[in-house]
């Protein structure tokens, strides 16, 4: 991989997610050599991918070129791969571009689709998990309209312009909000010649709330909203199958539907090579302390969605969202420095800020630890905290301008085919 | 395609370019229906593409859905297809996606890269006519860079860092200029591992000036400014083969190089059906007259890039760039109007408001009919004139900031790989 050996400790760190990129930043100009790696070549702010795949924001700015962020920093090296395998005898990982030998290891994976298992949901089911999975949802709802339009069969129409999306956490909740919003005021514009009120935006959730592990009210709100937006929700449905065309659930209803977005579930974005025993079986994630450390090894570390570390509040460990990943990269930087001075280790303790989700425009519901409310300003506060979570001031300028311009104009103007989905019919990048 | 038959007459414009836009504004609000063909649903801005292929703009920004340019157009339809053959015998068009009848037909399908019959060129060059290929030509510029940090040998790392721009037009010479701009200010620091300075820039163009049918002044300023910027530019030397790995000339230089764009010519995107007579052979553009009609046909007009007016001026036919397809979309409104008031028709006149080209930071060249000039404030009047060409409130504003950004900050922060272009190899949509 052509990373010079030197006298400093190498830290390398899998990921340049949020949990990675706060511990990189934490490793900064530090004597140590810290190698980051990613599949991507850039940091994708995954809260609002949904936005992407609805044409509100352009991919572009809600990704940032890693290179960039640590430009000036000494003894940083980012390489652009996949990481296949850790052999943690040698202390080496395996990778798409050459083997890589550690000091210290930090996973920091994130989270994959979880379709739990069922092959053929995972064939024709959408997934929203990077940007060009984003952009292939925003191809897809476009050519669907397209095709509607020449569609003179009307259950074949219907189904064209009938939306599933199973899974009734942030990310469903948001996407069902946005597509309804764009039922609302854009699609009938731009086609004319067809019945935009034949369009149906299905939120199946298999429990009986909406946004779990959110206040009830918090829930029973954005189910208000959604419903005022005309979104169908369905609680206390699962969604057993689907193969391409028809929806089957355990229950009574079955939806005819040309797309099916898959929000139901998140599982680790484990590695292979260690030992079976420190993975939890179903989350995929793998078994850490109190130090992120991995069990049953000294010098492997997971944080973020991939690490499991349960607690007394979290039982089957932390929510696998931005804050426990950043809090967690942060504190593992600190101990990581610590420990080659020998200094004490601080043990992790998550300290729940709070979560929110925005379902449309002047509708949001916001969960601070000890004020929950709704409404608009619940909205400005949500676009308020994802602004200046953005990363580069390029990104969050282009954001706040686009949000600024498609609420006055009660627009959403990237709506773009610039790489067809159904042309080529492939999930694979 | 399901449009519906109304009392009024059909005009069907093929093509969302400049000259297809330009028809179809003139013809808005008439009694008229219009229907306007294009394979993408947007419209794209073609001169800033070089921008989006070096990172300085994300793609969204210069595009703009076609849709929503029509929105509240009476009688406009919009329909995302190709065509593939014309029946004149019928007044019929036959297209991926059905068959449609005219009244009248306005061919404005632009133009497509030239490989003047060389497979081999055609199957390794890269091109840049539209928003996927100028990704792709992003994708590869990282990926390049990504690779030659892993290469140990020498002349492999070469070949990764050496990019061959083919034709000295406006595309060569603002792509060189990008590119050189680059390797100055941005790949130095993303790559602080990789000795910059291998990178190489060559121009080649076949004749013995750059911007022919600019100034002379233009022309040798431009090349001034390329070789300040360390672009090799190779004058009078012709490209003959290129296998993916070496360029071969005509003349005793040969280039190793992973990276070759071809932007040594175009020609016209001509459609089946009509006779063989009425196409100019080699630039494959159609024979119109002086009211666009193409020869032999009552009812079909060609426009722009496609459509070949011979005048006293331009025997050759009217320059393919945006100025004569604009004027010549908004004559053929005009005409076809009065055509249907059976008025008298105007002959069309090219006013040549002159052309410019930027090569680099204040770095640029404006040849206007009675001014010549070259510098700074020519590359504000560039900035200023493409800004307000751009279609959409939208685009106009996040372009200008990133100008401004990309200017204070000496940057292009669009750096991103979200297509991998290698992996993929395939350079098809």
């Amino acid at each position: 991989m052509n990373i010079p050996q030197t006298s400093f400790p190498r830290v390398v760190i899998i990921g340049g997610g949020f949990a990675g990129l706060a511990a990189a930043k934490g490793l900064e100009d530090k004597e140590l050599q810290v190698v980051l790696i990613d599949k991507h070549n850039y940091h994708t702010f995954q809260p609002l991918l949904y936005q992407v795949a609805t044409g509100g924001l352009e991919p572009d700015s809600i990704a940032f070129p890693l290179r960039k962020r640590f430009n000036d920093v000494e003894n940083f090296y980012f390489r652009l791969a996949e990481v296949q395998n850790i052999n943690s005898e040698t202390n080496c990982i395996e990778t798409t571009i050459g083997n890589l030998e550690y000091d210290e290891l930090i996973i920091a994976t994130g989270s994959k689709t979880n379709f739990f298992g069922n092959k053929t949901i995972k064939k024709y089911a959408m997934e929203m998990k990077s940007v060009p999975q984003a952009l292939n949802i925003r191809s897809l709802v476009l050519e669907n309209f397209e095709e509607a339009l020449l569609e003179r069969n009307l259950e074949k129409r219907l189904a064209l312009m009938n939306f599933v999306i199973v899974g009734g956490g942030p990310t469903g909740v948001e996407l069902a909000g946005a597509l309804a919003e764009m039922k609302k005021g854009i699609l009938p514009k731009d086609y004319p010649d067809l019945d935009i009120r034949q369009m149906k935006i299905n939120l199946i959730q298999s429990s009986g709330e909406l946004l779990k592990g959110m206040s009830k009210n918090a829930s029973e709100k954005a189910e208000d909203y959604l419903i005022k937006l005309n979104v169908d929700v369905w609680k206390n449905l699962r969604v057993t199958n689907y193969d391409g065309e028809t929806v089957t659930t355990n229950g009574e209803d079955h939806f005819k539907a040309q797309t099916l977005i898959w929000a139901a579930g998140v599982k680790g974005e484990s590695i292979n090579g260690l030992q079976q025993e420190c993975l939890v079986e179903r989350a995929n994630r793998f078994k850490v302390n109190e130090f992120n450390k991995v069990e049953g090894y000294n010098n492997i570390y997971a944080i973020g969605d991939v690490a499991c570390m349960p607690s007394e509040n979290y039982k089957y460990g932390h929510p696998m969202m931005a804050q426990p990943a950043i809090q967690q990269g942060k504190l593992l930087a600190r101990n990581l420095l610590a420990k080659l001075e020998s200094k004490k280790l601080r043990a992790f303790k998550y300290n729940d800020k709070g979560s929110m989700a925005t379902i449309g425009r002047n509708k949001a519901v916001v969960d601070l630890p000890n004020w929950k409310f709704q409404g608009v300003f619940a909205w400005f506060v949500w676009m308020f905290v994802h602004l200046f979570s953005l990363i580069g001031f390029r990104n969050r300028a282009v954001v706040f301008f686009n949000w600024l311009y498609n609420y006055i104009r009660f627009d959403r103007e990237t709506r773009l085919i610039i790489r067809p989905y159904k042309k080529k019919n492939s999930n694979s990048f």
